[in-house]
């Protein structure tokens, strides 16, 4: 079965290849392949195979690993995203078990995936890879897919993956026929005797793993799992055997980042939850409802913030007037907002930033942060009545949190003249939404 | 040079061994060792070599990863606290390079961990582990430390190292010579031709990875590092071939849990961090300064934080009234307090509880998170007023988080009738500190 693009929606593809991290040779040929690809002939067509019919049993918990939450996004969706990313690749065919199959579905429509086709898993990884090449080979009765030149398997846990190790191995498999992406060991690998003693260890230096990506002329690797024994199909793993055992076809290795890691235990989504979130905090955008030249305390938080947070973008611009200017951030994937109101004490700017942010369908990806920072003199204003005003946001943030969007609102709580004590000491979140970012917000140091 | 162990602080040292998952015969030959041990005679003795001079080059950071912080305390403390919590291990050697000899010195002192020595490391793990073989033989002649019967040797990077496998282990080692964990692969381990293609892959079921603890009869494991040669302690990483190898002693392998893992890229840093926040997250101290039958806020307060907390302890009494009760849950580290002050407007209770956290010591092993709670009718009060008295709770937090202590204030903003509001729905943090745990704070629904 084939699922369509869905109708007008920002979908998670991200246009160029990223190509850190190749050289020489490879990167003449990659210039070579993209060039082709690009100008659209004679580019070998790419497309990628995800058994995804695991039962993640090492995981201890009752979900498929890779339908796990990762910031209560299914571990899977990240995987689609990083292969969607290169357009080069024109299909993704995964494999997911009957009764994931409506669970998958809803997947593919709630992220927005792009050039994705499910079909059916096997009781084995091997016979799921099987069924996903069937359905790319023009032999099928049913298949709507073109059947590709080159195909990649990759695994639906590996959600880390690069552009530049998949152009590799496809690089190398349009050369040599199959290509693996390998890796150090970690651990020495050792034989037991059958009384459950040592019989041998292997010496590490002249061993691999066998890592994802893999890449094939799908007429090798079809030719070899239609000739595969029912043996093969029950107990291997290795695409890479097959290839060399029924078409003497020798795999080219490739040395692949440390990134390629399988999700396999339950601290590996730990692991993968925390590369996310420094991924996505990254970058943050202040925009504030004053000119530039202003001097407020709202732009002493400002170029406090610019102190405290190293190695992030900060920019800033009131809403109405940096419109452009937000949608390239929103486009770049920012995905946190502080939205500081000096002029108003309404939440005109914030709800034009919420409405900007959902309509750029930024948040099917990953949750977005957006604090909303007010100012209230005390001296001036009863605490209470502004609040109550405030409690507002209260709302919003509910509204918008089934949207992915996490809106925090800070009340500033200081005296008009702020030079004899410090700005900012007073500060009252006044949602109970809570931070995901490793950011910590606004720190002042008494002057 | 041997560490003695520090004078009078309360150390990390935690009695009775912990025997999950141990049946049948490994269970009755445990009961033998443990009585044996227990009663002080026959008992076979056992040390610990810990390796520690790697440079952690996989990791990606400067710094070598058993000195990276997790939880601002750097791994390898994590790792000993784990070993010194086995009464029966009565030396643990750690060996570690001249440059970072002054660190681990300030490690051992700083974190009071007890039974260690120092030596110095080798240029390879093998040549590290043999001078903490040295160090614990007779022959030595400034060595302080007594030959045992059984030798562990373990990785300062794997730092969950429980103590059902080193007793399994150590058993094994003492019937059959030498003994260490394995676990299953979770790569396909392949064997590469030179021109970098592939030559076969190993059958995954066939192998297994060698992780650590392994433990061995003191004489067999040092007669093999005696006898190896310079080409084993340059290239070599496997104890346990050594021992097959030189002393002919084949070696039991012990299927291992998940949790020997060894911390080895960042990523693995990440995932140890959020094992750590789990374990120490898991019980909560409600302490109350009002009576159990009083009809308060605070106690709607405690009656939501025990239905929001799934699988917490949540234990409450006032500080004056439990006082034992309190040294009881501190010895079980419990390491998450929230102090409830219904009766009285200052931080008398919460210096109280700061007194006692201090004095157990608690706070050297992990953060230790107290959220001091004050209720305020915003119809009675000023609010500025109020603010300006809590203001205080900032320079406790300042002074405390030098001793790893976490202080929060929470200030809950209500009316008197909160019957016709929801109590809680105002919230002020008066303490800039960050709440590095999951518990999310008390979320309350309006009536």
């Amino acid at each position: 079965m084939e699922l369509g693009p869905p109708p007008g929606g920002a979908g998670p593809a991200e246009p160029g290849p990223r190509l850190r991290g190749l050289r020489g040779d490879d990167r003449a040929a990659s210039a070579a392949w993209l060039s082709e690809a690009s100008a659209g002939r004679r580019a070998p067509s790419v497309a990628a195979v995800l058994p995804a019919g695991g039962s993640g049993e090492r995981m201890g918990v009752p979900t498929p690993k890779q339908f796990c939450p990762v910031l209560e996004r299914p571990l899977i969706s990240y995987t689609l995203q990083a292969l969607e990313r290169v357009c080069w690749i024109k299909d993704i065919v995964v494999a997911v078990t009957g009764e994931n199959m409506e669970v998958m579905k809803g997947i593919v429509q709630r992220y927005q995936h792009k050039r994705i086709s499910l079909v059916e898993a096997g009781v084995t990884r091997h016979r799921s890879i099987f069924n996903g090449l069937k359905a790319l080979a023009e032999d099928q009765p049913n298949s709507k897919l073109c059947k590709p030149e080159v195909v990649i398997i990759h695994d639906a846990v590996r959600p880390f993956v690069e552009e530049d190790v998949l152009l590799k191995v496809a690089i190398a498999a349009k050369e040599h026929g199959a290509a693996g992406a390998i890796r150090p060991l970690v651990s020495t690998v050792i034989s037991p005797s059958a009384d459950g003693c040592l019989d041998h260890s292997l010496d590490r230096a002249s061993h691999r793993a066998s890592e994802m990506p893999q890449a094939f002329l799908f007429d090798v690797i079809y030719e070899a799992y239609q000739q595969c024994s029912d043996y093969d199909l029950e107990f291997g793993t290795e695409c890479l055997q097959l290839a060399l055992k029924y078409c003497h076809t020798k795999a080219k290795l490739v040395e692949g980042s440390p990134d390629l890691w399988k999700v396999t235990y339950k601290r590996d989504l730990y692991a993968a939850e925390s590369i996310i979130k420094e991924r996505i905090s990254q970058q943050i955008c202040i925009l504030m409802d004053a000119k530039e030249d202003e001097e407020h305390v709202g732009r002493c938080l400002e170029e406090m913030l610019k102190k405290e947070l190293n190695h992030v973008k900060v920019t800033s611009g009131a809403l109405c007037h940096a419109g452009r200017d937000l949608q390239q951030i929103i486009l770049e994937q920012c995905y946190n907002f502080v939205c500081v109101n000096v002029m108003t004490s309404d939440f005109e700017e914030t709800r034009k930033l919420l409405n900007a942010l959902e309509e750029s369908n930024l948040s099917i990806l990953y949750p977005v942060v957006v604090i909303s920072v007010h100012f209230l003199d005390y001296k001036l204003v009863p605490f209470g009545q502004k609040m109550e005003h405030l409690m507002q946001i209260k709302e919003f943030a509910k509204e918008v949190k089934k949207r992915n969007i996490l809106l925090c609102g800070l009340l500033v709580y200081y005296p008009q003249y702020f030079h004899r004590m410090g700005p900012l000491e007073r500060t009252s979140p006044i949602s109970g939404v809570t931070k995901t970012k490793p950011w910590r917000g606004p720190r002042v140091k008494r002057r």
